[in-house]
């Protein structure tokens, strides 16, 4: 896990390869050597590739600082997972070793009873303390993205003084990327901003409460992701402080901080949209896990298409007279259902990219309901042909036509009204977003295409 | 689109509707005024609320500078759609305005005639060749990223020499992040890389040669993403040079650019799962581009599915005589195509974090292959329990309950591997692996349900 700048060695074939022979031998100095040696890559990949038992086993062969920086490398679903399976005074041990921010970050994804026993196992009661604190914000909002690395001096100093004291904490500082200073009262409440250039250039012994910038921009702890993108779309912030109610600072939120998180988002939104909830996952987790959050989404589906399928079965006799509208029923609501998940798509897109907001109904039912007019009319013409064709029936083609036609204005307009509606109410619109246009598609695709059967039954059979 | 530091004004609600107002009265000075007066977020909004003739017009009101502005902070599908419909002499002239690297993938998005039509009318044909070889490397390469602002020097200079290079012409090195300065032959081939800090704790009068690191880290312009994803993870490089083929530096590529990029891949994995393709979808572009896009991945689907439906004209004497069939078709098949999404989500996700290989299918199939068993048994004894007890016969349950079982086993194989193969051979996995599993688990099921049926058919009419 070095940061060189020189080029790194040739590609080194499964360096875990050695690792696993490693743990079959029971050598810990050697596993921790090896270890050492892995890259971030090199380490995510041998670790989703050694069972739960093997990864506890690796861990437990480093020391605090090393499996510290080993979890800092592994995707933090697993990381998470290795730290709820060790007992509570290990865990801490090595969340002592981790940034604060990060510890959080993973105390906070864990079970509430096992993250409280390991901040009870804290050495540090003051340490524990802010770790609770921190992990009281959701990663997603200003207090969960903050870094807590920031200057910040007291109004009454002057430039010179500001000066010093960077200069003399130089090793504090060199890890921030300081391009602000900020000025506070005694308190920590934030009064002002100063550019560091302006520093350089301010005569020495001016109080820096006459130079900074007064009612400086900032964000508040709880500001969620949504309230972030749009206060750095707005301006081009670099970064912002963060306070709490009490106008506080608790830390500073940089641009790529909030650009990193919407693009953890997007990637969240299509894990959702394929119906992969409750967490990322990853195949070496274990087997029970990953069955069980699966069906966590596909037994309520299977529920909403029993819904959509009883249509089906109040047509019965529609369906004996008629065989072939079996062939076509799977085929408009499948149809109706793309067209309605392409609107959902542009919508959930929109809603990120902040070009609509979750009241502008309008806009949308114009936007998608021409488009549904037009595609339906081509698919509808499409599928229609083939289906007279095939049966040497028009009337048939005609049923089959009008049905998705009808039913392709119908998803489109749903598709691209439900991910606003689902906002509005605050759910996930990428995760029900599917579920409820493929149930609602599906129900009206059967009945537009049984009920047009049945009404002209007499020339269909 | 100002810079401060300090809080905006407060909100003004729908800045846009006095452009409206401005454009009615056709009134270029205040257009311009007011445009200029909007933040890049009011501007984006502003300009997918207007048809693509009054955003032609506000364009026109403006000078190239304010027009090459505005284009920066609209979204790139729109800038793209603006400037090619813009006559090639204007068009011309705002891109003279932009930084080279926007211009070339403005210009790179565009039809090749109207690109090379805006080329042919810039002033300064060094200006267009560069544009040109900058257009020849996809978005997403090295060459796509980089930069081009980046300090060189030759190997032959003292330390002394570079520190005086680069305080006169401070001004020019302001807008970029100089953390690493690069030592270079007289042909522009990269020697050697050195740190600022370096730098400044040496003796003046010391060649760099001397101190630089020889043998850099670097990539190549046409490297593509995956692998710079992939460098980029495996050391915690902040930057690296980007050569030509002969070796000579091109720029710089930052690791905020790769980020940045790999985030809009997985925002594009998501539009191309549901079926948006083509390029970003707004709905302030054209009905008919937005209908034809959509139409191009709904025609062939409807071959698709008509494909898998034939299975089911196949049994229809086995509907006929088990009409209750036709309900649980669309359910098996449906359920067995969520399974499988979940399946390729997983994969997709994988493959972008580096976690799996394109070609290591033994994993996938062991790993998908056991969930499969699982959750395939409990939502077939969950469906089968349904038909049996609504039908009042054991067999259906039987028949539905063992059809579900198989096929969700086939789809999560499938799901799995199809990204995978897809990978390998070069196509887009978000874009092709939904159609490819869907049509498969549909005619699997169908087959499944109606074969199965037919076998033990006394049983069940």
């Amino acid at each position: 896990m070095s940061n060189e700048l020189a080029a790194p060695p040739p590609e080194h074939e499964r360096p875990w390869e050695e690792l696993i022979g490693a743990l079959e031998a029971d050598d810990a100095a050697k596993i921790a050597e090896l270890v050492d040696a892995l890259t971030s890559e090199e380490a995510r990949r041998a670790f989703s590739r050694l069972s739960s038992d093997d990864q506890q086993r690796v861990v437990a062969a480093l020391s605090p600082e090393q499996a510290a920086e080993l979890l800092e490398s592994l995707p933090e679903a697993q990381a998470v997972d290795l730290l709820g399976e060790m007992d509570p005074e290990t865990a801490a041990d090595i969340v002592e070793q981790l940034p604060d921010n990060i510890g959080a970050d993973l105390l906070q994804e864990m079970d509430e009873v096992d993250s409280e026993a390991v901040l009870a196992e804290l050495d540090d009661a003051d340490e524990a303390d802010h770790l609770r604190e921190l992990t009281g914000y959701p990663w997603d909002s200003a207090g969960g993205l903050m870094t807590e690395a920031f200057a910040a001096f007291s109004v009454t100093h002057s430039v010179g003084q500001v000066l010093q004291e960077l200069s003399e904490n130089a090793e504090d500082y060199s890890d921030l990327d300081v391009q602000y200073v900020y000025a506070v009262s005694d308190l920590g409440e934030l009064r002002g901003v100063l550019r560091l250039r302006d520093l350089v250039l301010t005569p020495r012994l001016r109080k820096i409460e006459d130079i900074m910038i007064k009612e400086p921009a900032s964000v508040q702890a709880l500001d969620d992701l949504p309230k972030l993108v749009g206060i750095f779309n707005e301006r081009d912030y670099l970064g912002l402080p963060v306070l709490n109610e009490a106008g506080i600072i608790q830390g500073v939120i940089s641009r790529e901080a909030v650009n990193d998180a919407a693009a953890e988002h997007l990637a969240e939104d299509y894990l959702h949209a394929s119906g992969i909830v409750g967490g990322e996952e990853l195949r070496s987790m274990p087997m029970k896990d990953r069955a069980l959050r699966r069906l966590s989404w596909l037994a309520p589906n299977i529920i909403l298409n029993l819904v959509a399928a009883s249509v089906i079965a109040m047509y019965e006799d529609t369906i004996q007279a008629v065989i072939a509208l079996a062939v076509f029923l799977p085929i408009v609501s499948d149809m109706s259902g793309c067209s309605g998940n392409q609107a959902v798509a542009v919508s959930i897109r929109e809603l990120t990219l902040g070009l609509i907001r979750p009241s502008e109904f309008i806009r949308v039912v114009w936007k998608e309901g021409i488009l549904g007019l037009i595609n339906g009319l081509v698919l509808g013409i499409l599928l229609g042909s083939i289906a007279a064709i095939w049966k040497s029936n028009v009337w048939l083609g005609l049923v089959i036509g009008s049905a998705l036609w009808l039913n392709t204005i119908l998803s489109v307009l749903l598709g691209g009204l439900v991910p606003l509606l689902l906002k509005r109410f605050k759910i996930d619109p990428a995760l029900a977003s599917g579920p409820i246009l493929t149930t609602c598609t599906d129900m009206c695709g059967f009945f537009l295409v049984l009920n047009l059967a049945s009404v002209v039954l007499a020339k269909l059979a």
